[in-house]
C-alpha cells in the first residue's frame, strides 16, 4: 500500500514529497486517514539530525488526528468512521511495569510514532506527515471534540499530553501558583491546562510582546523573565514550574522563584545542556529539577477528555505540505501562535521526486 | 567572658589559637562546655572563604557536644550536667511557616553555629572550635547516648542530620533499593542510617580500597564508580540517590541507576558546579535531581533519639584543636576514617598570639 507523505532523505536536505508503504492492517490494527497533523519542535530536531540516530528517510509528525478507514478483525473499541488520535507512541513492550501501570511512554521498548524500531517497511517508523497510518489498537486514541475542532486537537497529541502529565503528576490544582516558561507550542498549552485545573498561572517569556497574549491563554500574571524586578518580586512564591523552553538557558534564576520542596519539570529537551545549575539553589530550598517525557497512553486519552470537557484545543495556523520548510524557519524565530499544523488534503498533489 | 577558640583571620591564614567572648547567657539560653567539636568540610570551605561572605575572624564547627553548665530562668528542659549537642543552626526567625513546622534549616532568616549574623560580639556567629557556646534553648539537642560515646556522637550534629533528613524525606526503608555516592564524613553516616532504616545499600566508591570498610559500615553492596561494567549492573535500579561527594563531578552516571521517577539528593555543596547534566537523563525516566540542606531541629532529635537507640555513632579519630590545620589538609586528602573530632581539652594549653 503506497501512500503519500513529507520527509527527508538527509539530516543536511529538506523536506520533500516522498512515496511511502504502510503495513496491511493486523488483527490489531487500525488504519487511519489523518485529516491533520501537528508540527512539534521534536520533529524539526529529529529530521535535522540534530539528536543522535535519525535514520533515513525520515518523515516526522506525532500529532495525528484523522478518521478511521478499516479495524482488523479482533479490534472492538474502534469502527471505521471514528475520530481517532495517535500521538507519539505507536508500540512498546506491553509486560513491563511501566506498561502495566499505562506509562508506556517509560518502557525501554517505547516505540516512536517515528524513528522507531519495527519490522515494516523501510525498518524504522514513518510519521504522520502522511496520507494514513496503521497503529495498534493500544496506541490509538479516542477524539470527543466536536470535528470542527479537529485540527486544532492533533497538537494535543504531543504538546497536550506532554504538559498535562507533569502538572497531573506534580498535582498541580486550586490553591496552587504555578509558572509555566516559554509561551511556544507547550506553553501555550500548559497555561491553558493550568488554569483549567485551577491554579494560578504566571506566564514567563523573554519577549514584552507575549503580555497579552498570554494573558488571553489564561495565565493570571505575565513576567519578562529578562526584568529582574519582575523576576524578584515571584521569589520563593511558586509551588511548581514548567519548563517548556527547548533551547539552552539559565535555570537558576527560576529556581529562585520555587518555594521550599517546589519542583521544576523540563519538558522541552535542548539539542545541547543547559548551563549546569547552581547546587545551592536547590539545596537551600530542597528543591528539585526533574523532567517528564509525554504521558502514557490512559493520561493521553483522560487528557483529550478533560479538553474535551473544558473545550480546550491548540491555537493553530494550517498550512499545505509544502510549505513544512519555510514552517520550520518561522518555527525556529518563534514566529507561530503557536501550533502549525498540517492539512493532510494538501498531500494528495504532491509528486515525489526521489 | 573570654574563652579560648581556634580559628582564622583571613581565608589565606592557617587556624591558630584565639580568645573569644560568649554573652552572658539570657532568661531562655543554654551555656553549654564544649567536650568535642566534629570537623566538616563546610568548615574548611568557609574559613577558606571558598564560598562567599566569610566574615573574620572565623571560628569553624558545627558538630558541637558538651555538657550543660548553667541554664537561664525560663528554660525547663535541659538542668546543668545535662549532655547536650549543638549542630548547624543556633537561631531563625521562630515565626515563619519552615520554623512553624520545624524545618528552621529553610528559614531565610536561619542562623548558622558560625559565620552566621548576631548581635553577639563580634557579629557574626562563632562555632565549636571553642571551650564554650551559649545558645538559645530551642536550637540545643538532647543526647542520650552513653557518655563515653560522647566524642562519636558529635558528627552526628550535621554529617548525621545532613544524611538523615534526606532518606527520611524521600521515604527510605525496607523494600527499597539506596545509593549511597562518596565514603567520607557525610557517606559512611548515610550508609549506617539507611541501613539501619532497613534499606538495601549500594555504597558508590572511586576508590577499591574501601570496600571492605564500606561493607562493615552496613553496605549490602559496594560499586567502584570508575568500572563502567559495575555501574552498569546498577542500571535502572536505584529508588535513591544519597549523593555526598562535596567535589564536582558528572551526575549522568548516576542518574542512569536511578528507576522511574527515582530522585538524587544532593547534599554536598562543591565550590564550582558540577558538569551540567544531561536533561534526556532526567526526561527519559521522569528522574529528579534534588538538594537537601542539614535538618530541622525536631528531625535532628529524632535522628538522635533513632542513632541511641539503633547504637549508631560516628568512625572518628580523635586530634588536638593545635592538628586542625594538618587535619584540613588530610581531610582534602580523603586521608580519615571518616570524621576528625577535635578534644576540646586539647584548647586550654593554647596561648592566643594575636
Amino acid at each position: 500500500m503506497s501512500i503519500k507523505a513529507y520527509g527527508a532523505h538527509a539530516g543536511n536536505r529538506p523536506l520533500e514529497a516522498l512515496e511511502i508503504t504502510r503495513r496491511i492492517p493486523g488483527s490489531h490494527d487500525v488504519q487511519i486517514d489523518i485529516a491533520y497533523c501537528g508540527v512539534c519542535h521534536s520533529d524539526l530536531h529529529q529530521v535535522r539530525s540534530e539528536w543522535e540516530g535519525t535514520l533515513y528517510p525520515c518523515v516526522p509528525g506525532h500529532e495525528i488526528v484523522g478518521r478511521v478507514r478499516a479495524v482488523g478483525e479482533y479490534v472492538s473499541r474502534f469502527k471505521p468512521g471514528d475520530l481517532v488520535g495517535v500521538g507519539c507512541i505507536v508500540d512498546s513492550c506491553r509486560h513491563c511495569a511501566d506498561c502495566d501501570q499505562g506509562l508506556e511512554n517509560y518502557c525501554d521498548h517505547m516505540v516512536g510514532t517515528y524513528n522507531g524500531a519495527t519490522p515494516d517497511a523501510p525498518g524504522h517508523t514513518l510519521g504522520g506527515y502522511s496520507e494514513q497510518i496503521v497503529v495498534h489498537e493500544r496506541y490509538v486514541l479516542r477524539v470527543n471534540h466536536p470535528e470542527d475542532q479537529l485540527a486544532a486537537v492533533a497538537p494535543l497529541l504531543c504538546a497536550g499530553i506532554t504538559t498535562y502529565s507533569p502538572l497531573r503528576h506534580w498535582k498541580v490544582g486550586p490553591g496552587h501558583k504555578v509558572g509555566v516558561v516559554g509561551i511556544g507550542g507547550l506553553g501555550h498549552m500548559g497555561i491553558k491546562l493550568a488554569h483549567a485545573m485551577g491554579a494560578h498561572v504566571v506566564a514567563f517569556t523573554t519577549s514584552d510582546d507575549k503580555r497579552e497574549a498570554a494573558l488571553s491563554l489564561g495565565a493570571d500574571e505575565v513576567v519578562v523573565s529578562r526584568n529582574a524586578d519582575e523576576m524578584e518580586k515571584q521569589a520563593n512564591s511558586l509551588d511548581f514550574i514548567l519548563n517548556t523552553v527547548a533551547a539552552p538557558h539559565a535555570l537558576d534564576a527560576f529556581f529562585a522563584l520555587l518555594k521550599r520542596d517546589g519542583t521544576m519539570a523540563l519538558v522541552g529537551a535542548p539539542a545541547s545542556p543547559h548551563p549546569s545549575p547552581d547546587v545551592f539553589s536547590l539545596i537551600m530550598k530542597r528543591r528539585s529539577l526533574a523532567g517528564s517525557l509525554i504521558g502514557g497512553i490512559p493520561e493521553t486519552q483522560e487528557m483529550l477528555d478533560f479538553c474535551a470537557k473544558h473545550s480546550i484545543v491548540a491555537d493553530i495556523e494550517m498550512i499545505s505540505a509544502d510549505d513544512i520548510n519555510q514552517a520550520y524557519e518561522r518555527m525556529l524565530k518563534g514566529d507561530v501562535k503557536y501550533r502549525f499544523v498540517i492539512d493532510s488534503k494538501t498531500l494528495k498533489g504532491n509528486e515525489a521526486k526521489v
